[in-house]
């Protein structure tokens, strides 16, 4: 969008550009460059964050910077991160406006406790990352770094949306019908869940479901151990008549374990502890189905087809059910745009993350949370 | 072991067999019957719960009792059971000693509130079946029945092992590594769990494991959102610690969602709302699965291989993550074998249920459970 409307600038004024005085030409390369800055996606990357950086942190952020037209930030200790741009043959690539380095000190290691740890270290990398968000000079943050830093920091720093009481992890997993697939939340943000945060998460997944992922009528479940509304503890009955009273969310009943991939449901919420523990399983269960097939296949059909050819099958099934496809999760609920990745994510997995951070931006999905709080708060007054 | 005891008895005698008084051919019979009677496992079987009952019901235990050497009880209407067992042609195999019907009225429904229906239905199935292993008529129950109502019938009539709050359902599933399984408990039975509960189920699981599925020095774990013992939620730190603690629990530390199948855990623990929905959801990804690779796999091989061919191997891989091979849940620290089996069981589950059972009592689960308690609170005892 905004490249062509930089281009159809030029090419308005492109007949007298020749003969045009310097003051103009040096406006129209900053009008581009302005139109340019303020659509395209600027994506802060927390570079020490996860077990592989900056290496792979460094090298996804350059995939994406090529391949989604992206600005990156790389945050983190310049030292090492100009390292990585070497080994990558990329050092050349640093430039305003398209690869940056934003100078940070340390990292949240994974054994600290967060809060303390982000006091202590106001220039660790997360920090500053979610500073670039909190002074608007970028658009989202992704870190593969210690989870609950990130949530923390951007509590910290950028605050949470109005309406919202306990921001959530969004991860977005495939299902059994083709093209379809179902966010789950909250996978790891919170470990003890009140009904009525649950009831938020149902909120801000039903919005995240129409506006990113492109699903019109989204439909909402609640985890839980039976279909019946009396089934579960008593958080999951209270939730269940929170979300059938809610007039603004499509809760369509309880989902169990067996529904999660089913494609019945669009949306499911969760609290993190059940989340967490399920969305890891959903991951290595693709690894498992791997093996044992493998065995399985090898067994009966005797060697009849070559091990490359089902190799290429199991890697087709492999990237639907890999979390490197996916990324990370979406913090929703925050008043900045945050993915949160896997702490052993690799290149690919950090370009998956980026690109969800762009379509998070490019969807405005902080936006549509807030009117639609916004729009829920009036109703509610009306109500009143 | 009692047919060879019974059979040394009759070789020992065989020489005056022919000539010896009838009172002592009798004597002989009863002996055998006996000893066979108190060694060969007696199951009532709740034919009146689950979605097919009784015609599949009836169907898994002919089969159990044909293959198994089991004596079969089928608890229920003794019209419908009739019924069933004439479309199967086995109304002929009705006999003491093998298989016998024994009457109950009406059965607890799944939408009934477990306790209030066991009362106002004291002759419903479920209850039937549990009064026949507390009169020690039979030594196990299976049901596919209210899994409530199963344990709460279970509590009421046969009671709580001693040193055990709370009964937890444990559920077998396979793992990556070939031939290794591993233990979940609770899942189902307890929505919220306090942590000392959780340190029973450890305690029952290290048993179970080592008796039932034979491994010599189990490893137990913890269901947990990560490795550190400072994560998860409040219960789950304190749970971590008494575990920790415990000299008779092989500890190894917490399990996050991706190390349930990895093998590296013989017995993992978490509460029945966690587990329930784990279980169900490995159950389902088998079938997820085997959806998404059909179509990977058609599409990579480019119909290199026949239909069937692919069916056969799919079919092997579904019987190593489906739960009809796994039958259904044991339901510990209850004073009686219990288990309680899937809803929607047909023939084939129900028939791996009653093996189930048949492996607890052939190992002595409960003794065993109950003579560690004991050793444990003799060693408490002694601490103190």
């Amino acid at each position: 969008m905004s490249d062509r409307r930089s281009e159809w600038i030029l090419v308005l004024y492109s007949d007298f550009w020749i003969h045009a005085p310097d003051f103009l030409v040096e406006f129209l390369v900053f009008l581009k460059h302005w139109s340019m800055g303020s659509t395209r996606a600027r994506i802060a990357i927390d570079a020490m964050g996860g077990d592989h950086a900056p290496a792979e942190v460094v090298a996804g952020a350059l995939k994406a910077q090529e391949e989604l037209g992206v600005e990156i930030l790389l945050v983190g200790d310049p030292q090492q991160i100009e390292d990585s741009l070497r080994q990558q043959d990329a050092i050349g690539r640093v430039s305003k406006g398209q690869l940056e380095i934003v100078p940070s000190e340390g990292a949240v290691e994974m054994h600290e406790e967060p809060l303390s740890a982000l006091k202590r270290k106001p220039n660790a990398s997360i920090n500053v990352a979610m500073n670039l968000v909190k002074q608007q000079q970028a658009d989202a943050v992704v870190s593969a770094g210690h989870s609950g830093a990130a949530m923390a920091a951007a509590l910290l720093r950028l605050g949470r949306l109005p309406g919202i009481d306990r921001p959530a992890i969004g991860a977005v997993l495939p299902t059994m019908v083709p093209g379809s697939s179902v966010l789950i939340l909250d996978v790891g943000a919170n470990v003890d869940c009140r009904p009525k945060f649950l009831e938020q998460f149902a909120l801000m997944g039903t919005i995240y479901s129409q506006c990113v992922l492109g699903v019109a009528e989204p439909k909402i479940g609640l985890l839980n151990i039976g279909e019946e509304p009396s089934k579960g503890n008593d958080a999951a009955v209270r939730t269940h008549q929170l979300l059938v009273d809610n007039p603004n969310i499509p809760f369509v009943g309880n989902a169990e374990g067996r529904d999660v991939l089913s494609g019945n449901f669009d949306v499911i919420v969760c609290d993190g502890f059940v989340g967490n523990v399920l969305l890891k399983f959903a991951e290595a269960v693709g690894e498992v189905v791997v093996q044992v097939l493998k065995e399985e296949l090898a067994a009966g059909l005797k060697n009849q087809i070559s091990a490359p050819l089902l190799q290429e099958s199991l890697k087709g099934f492999k990237q639907r059910v890999d979390h490197v496809e996916h990324g990370g999760g979406l913090l929703l609920g925050v008043a900045g745009v945050c993915i949160i990745s896997h702490g052993s994510s690799q290149a690919a997995s950090i370009f998956n993350a980026i690109r969800l951070a762009k379509e998070a931006i490019d969807n405005q999905v902080l936006e549509r949370i807030r009117s639609s709080n916004h729009q829920s708060a009036l109703e509610q007054e009306a109500v009143n």
